[in-house]
């Protein structure tokens, strides 16, 4: 529950004011504006700048409306039925560039690696405060996307629970692991590149594929081929690697699809990891938002997608 | 992988396109375009009136651009890895009346019960086919809500696995139930009723309140106060009591979020039910579609509400 983030700038705002708005509105990620923002936490910046000043190519801020927090929290209630748990945590935003209308894919590679090693930055960061356990990236394109703001962005929330989801994802690497003493996304990925009907992109360090169940259309898995469990142990040159096919893959989807809202998440293993997490391989996930979640998602948790992965694929590779 | 329903008629359309259409094309389901359907599966017709043609209220055909099939479907193929299953079921609409403009709130107390009997007949019916392992309906309002036609309908999908969901709900009922001795929704119900503060309705055989740990603003969860694991052994008074409290609930959302696009969605547990599923508890779960599941909630499975629970329900209430 993050009843601050209603106070967000076009919550509710119909489609039409908020397209309207959206050029007139004074934006707080632009360079001279960075008195809107709350004070700079990290920056990449031109010699001779200051702080919260212009000449910045990554900036991180915190979020003005958070989803957790750190000071003044509520107390947790313990259970068994209304049981709640205080949202303890830094909600931090990467402003990806100064230009307003560049977005990742648009940026020359040495700026993308910026990006990328910024990410990695912050992420460290947050999985070595004591109250974290898992650190989110993500980044939302897009209105339907859930984006409330154009400026290219990315979001950074670190949690002190184990998300539901990795927790699954732990689950069944391990007893794949278990089963067959190999990484199940090592594995996957192998199997990828050998059938390549699916495959999207690869350079020496990273694969990327429509997935064989994918949910969505033209949904893309970003993995690295060598085994690690978080995305903070990456060495420079897999962050070259990964800027040069993150921007490819993002600029295919861009071009191929006609510039949709995408989301892009970060899947990897808790900051306190170990044990039963020696399988897990961390990976991104890019999810372009061309249908809807609805009903049947909902009661099933089955997701119906109306384009087949290998058709899907075929259309980015071109 | 259902690739036949990206033929349908809206489908990557932008909306200002889809709104300018949305009034002008012939709407399949209106009363004189019924051949515009497959031939109808079951209807309330007035005497002396013929199938596929008007005078009916309620009217259920096969969707055009199923999820699942019945004949010609491609064999599944067995695991470890890239595993398939072939998609056998039904997939039908119901037409929840002749009016384009009626939704299920606006409709009287009868008309209301009548389209709720339908829903009872199409799902007792799919949950009795030998291939049927679950029967899933939900309502999608509204293009936000992924609904393509604006006409008032419901879909029912049959399914021949398990959904996720479901399988995570049996088991939580179960693991609730072996250490309390009883049903987890059972408790919830009378908990929210002695408390009150997330109560959104209640009669002799229903309560709408919004749960304690709702995941999106609004959502409102409609509870049989008796304990039954599927929706179909509901008998004709408790049709009529939910025909009430569904229809109140509805016509709250409508009223008080200015007309929301809105997932309807039941919660139950499977046709061939029996031992685990004894803790089982149906229920019917309301979304109204106010924000968007992005990067944080794919990543995590967790879900970030701005709207506190207290607050939506009394905003329902009024």
């Amino acid at each position: 529950m993050a009843p601050g983030r209603s106070r967000r700038p076009n919550e509710f705002t119909p489609p039409a004011a908020e397209e309207r708005r959206g050029e007139a509105v004074r934006c707080p990620f632009c360079p001279g504006n960075e008195a809107d923002t709350p004070p700079e936490i990290f920056a990449l910046r031109a010699p001779g700048t200051v702080r919260d000043g212009p000449g910045w190519t990554v900036r991180v801020v915190p979020n003005k409306y958070p989803a957790v927090g750190r000071a003044g929290e509520a107390e947790g209630r313990p259970g068994p039925l209304f049981e709640t748990r205080a949202g303890v945590g830094d909600h931090e935003v990467v402003i990806d560039g100064p230009e307003h209308g560049l977005e990742f894919s648009d940026l020359p590679l040495a700026r993308r690696r910026a990006v990328l090693e910024t990410y990695r930055e912050r992420v460290r960061r947050l999985e070595s405060e004591p109250d974290t356990v898992y650190v989110q990236l993500f980044k939302n394109k897009g209105r339907e996307a859930g984006a409330t703001l154009r400026h290219p962005h990315t979001q950074i929330v670190s949690l002190p629970i184990l998300p539901k989801a990795v927790r699954e994802e732990i689950d069944s690497s391990a007893r794949h692991g278990r089963e067959t003493g190999e990484c199940l996304l090592c594995r996957l990925g192998e199997e990828e590149r050998r059938a390549g009907e699916r495959l999207v992109f690869e350079n020496s360090r990273f694969s990327a594929f429509v997935p064989f169940a994918a949910r969505f259309p033209y949904e893309v898995r970003v993995l690295p081929r060598a085994h690690a469990a978080r995305f903070s142990l990456a060495d420079d040159s897999d962050i070259a690697s990964l800027a040069e096919g993150l921007g490819h893959v993002l600029g295919r989807i861009k071009a191929s699809l006609h510039d949709p809202a995408f989301d892009l998440v970060l899947h990897q293993g808790p900051a306190t990891g170990a044990g039963q997490t020696e399988f897990l391989h961390w990976y991104l996930e890019v999810i372009p938002i061309t249908t809807r979640v609805a009903g049947f998602e909902w009661g099933t948790g089955f997701h119906i997608n109306p384009v087949l992965p290998e058709a899907a694929a075929s259309r980015l590779r071109i």
